[in-house]
């Protein structure tokens, strides 16, 4: 890469560069000398369950690796040892070393999925922030004064209210920044709401007699529904441990964001360049490929980095034939002939036996296949017109199938289809 | 003493006691268990200079000290020994340990004129600050909040007034407060202006467990003109390391306060009780003495208690024998009879050869006497009519003694006495 094609690969997707122009003179000076940057990037010492939310920040981090830096990824182990300090809340007790080796071995796990497991230096900032020394932390506070911490802005925010602000609360920034010094870094990454402390550190540096770091932030990711924050609580996420299947469904059958998300998760989750993802763009403009194209190819490349291809391709190719199975459901195209059997492991599969009078309980059948909490939630959704089997609707409760034995494609709803192999009634054990 | 009389005792002079009501609670448990308070005292470890300022506080510690109380005399050395944390201040180097042991001397040869040598404990806060560890730190700081710490009148106007507050400042007030956890006092002694920092220590030791302290601030004394805060820069202040005819004099002679201010000298400078005061204020107000005798009174216990009953009593004699001299001189009293030799050695005396033509120069005299800077100056004060031989006004720059050789009594202006001896000419060496 050239040193433009360098800079636009790592700031892509960033919500602030501070300052792109040093930036630039770092990578030149790294370029003609050989030597790495160091670019830090900190983390909570809490045991970590990844999501996509929190790959955006450790991609980051490996396109600086891509490129040959020196990448560290900080546990904040040093409030973590302290716990909540105040001594009010019970929920917040320390942290043992053990459990914070621990948490690290858990980050591990999933983190060197996208980052380089022997390139990555793994620190604690408890080595040099638990032997600053009551004269360090002196010096350290004396860098920074109380006006700059309130201009934060939760900081001014809670001041303006009267809600108490307790003075160790200026200290956290402070020994973050302080990271920055002890690793000498070049460059430090973080979320945007990170920006204000990542720039104490930039702030702080000079007195210490080294460069000021470049801050660079990456933003917030959306969530699978398009409107929240991706979150665990929000249930809008997918999990870096999850399966290859259970990442291609959710990236594409949970998926509900504006083609704008779209090419948010295109910059922000995977390693295409900007003139890649352009290049893309430029084609579904021209309606030379689909939306629905363009997030097969999404989830195969996402699913790709954690599972590797060939698990992503079989994973995305079932979410296909099933997308092509409610396409052409929805269209009325009759599904009996063949259909069923081509589904293969793709969609959930169930055996029923006929009742004596020749019918079946649909809402039984569909609740057995975990599409409805209840036996009335399904008969609702029957009675509703919700769903059809070999694509013809079926509203009464007791269906009789067609022919007795044999399998049937059933929907619910849009999305939801399964196999069914209706046996007679002597053939149940 | 009562109980009572403990309490008014100890109150005397004070600004603040946060709060009266504990104070007694803790004197009462003491009378009782036996267990003597534990009183702390700060002070700064820079070279100190004493004067009678600075013994308004260290008296304090003494009538606590008169009640069997356990007095600490706190260097606070801590920040002594880092000196200017924001490395801006060349004037402020760290002082080294062995300067502060120093320092610690010089105290120490001035404070145990009025404190009990052995009795006082004289300690160092660096030994539990220094130690402190970034985890006491942390925790320290969350027992305070920001804008508990903006109430600080100094720094809120500073806030409000743009100017900058390092973070650093917000730790010292933590850290003095933590010396009275370390030290479990029971009563912190300080000035007004020491206020808002006592409080923060009564504050925050609830939250280690131990009771809050009490908290009895000092006024600051009113210098010999009566109207600034004593102090070395004023030059209106007497040192404690001063002889006793400087300090008689500068008390008497110097002193230029109303009666209000020889009210607070007696409350602030001596360990008279509120009776003993009230006793002699009521003498005043009924006629039955005067400001002037209060005030050789005053001088006389101040004197006596950095010299001796002795020294004292002559080095005001001194004085007031100068004074009534004075008195007399302004009354027209012909001073020729027995008056030059009965001065003692209370006033300076000086030979003086009379000229071949009989005369004497009396700005040459005044000069030599040190009572005037130069001959000219000497020559526009003897013109001004503003000196006198034997009471006498003389003008004439060229004076003629009556009778020849003899003693005389000299005075320049108002407070100025000399004895001048004048020989034969052929007398002189």
């Amino acid at each position: 890469m050239t040193l433009e094609e360098q800079l636009a690969y790592l700031v892509k997707g960033c919500v602030d560069v501070v300052r792109a122009s040093e930036l630039r003179d770092k990578l030149e000076r790294s370029v003609r000398t050989g030597r790495a940057l160091t670019v830090k990037v900190g983390f909570d010492p809490t045991a970590p369950d990844l999501h996509l939310g929190h790959t955006v920040l450790i991609r980051k981090m490996k396109h600086f690796q891509d490129l040959g830096h020196r990448v560290v990824f900080l546990i904040g182990d040093f409030t973590g040892l302290i716990g909540d300090p105040t001594g009010r809340s019970k929920t917040r007790p320390p942290l043992t070393r053990d459990e914070i080796a621990e948490n690290a071995e858990t980050y591990k796990a999933q983190i060197f999925k996208i980052l380089d497991p022997v390139s990555t230096v793994v620190d604690f900032n408890s080595r040099w922030l638990g032997t600053l020394g009551s004269e360090g932390w002196v010096r350290l506070a004396a860098k920074y004064n109380v006006a700059q911490m309130l201009e934060r802005r939760d900081f001014r925010q809670r001041y303006e209210a009267g809600q108490p602000i307790a003075v160790h609360e200026f200290l956290y920034p402070l020994a973050q920044a302080y990271d920055s010094v002890a690793l000498q870094a070049d460059v430090e990454l973080g979320g945007t709401d990170q920006l204000f402390n990542l720039n104490v550190g930039r702030d702080i540096m000079p007195a210490f007699g080294l460069e000021a770091q470049i801050v660079m932030t990456v933003p917030l990711l959306v969530g699978l529904d398009g409107v929240e924050k991706m979150s665990k609580s929000y249930g809008n996420y997918v999990g870096v441990n999850e399966p290859a299947d259970a990442m291609a469904r959710k990236l594409v059958e949970e998926f509900r964001g504006s083609d704008a998300v779209m090419w948010d998760y295109f910059t922000l989750l995977t390693d295409r360049t900007p003139a890649e993802i352009d290049e893309r763009r430029g084609r579904f403009e021209r309606g030379e490929t689909t939306a629905t194209e363009l997030r097969f190819e999404l989830a195969r490349t996402i699913v790709g980095d954690f599972h590797g291809v060939e698990a992503a391709a079989r994973a995305v190719d079932a979410v296909r034939a099933r997308h092509e199975l409610r396409v052409r459901a929805a269209d009325g195209v009759d599904l009996r002939e063949g259909m069923a059997s081509s589904l293969g492991d793709a969609v959930p599969s169930l055996d029923v036996a006929c009742g004596a009078d020749g019918t079946v309980s649909l809402p039984r059948v569909i609740v057995d296949l975990g599409f409805a909490p209840s036996t009335s939630e399904a008969t609702r959704q029957v009675k509703a017109g919700g769903v059809k089997v070999d694509g013809e609707r079926v509203t009464t409760v007791r269906w009789a199938p067609p022919g007795g034995v044999g399998t049937h494609v059933l929907t619910v709803g849009a999305r939801k289809v399964a196999r069914v192999r209706i046996l007679a009634a002597e053939d149940r054990g």
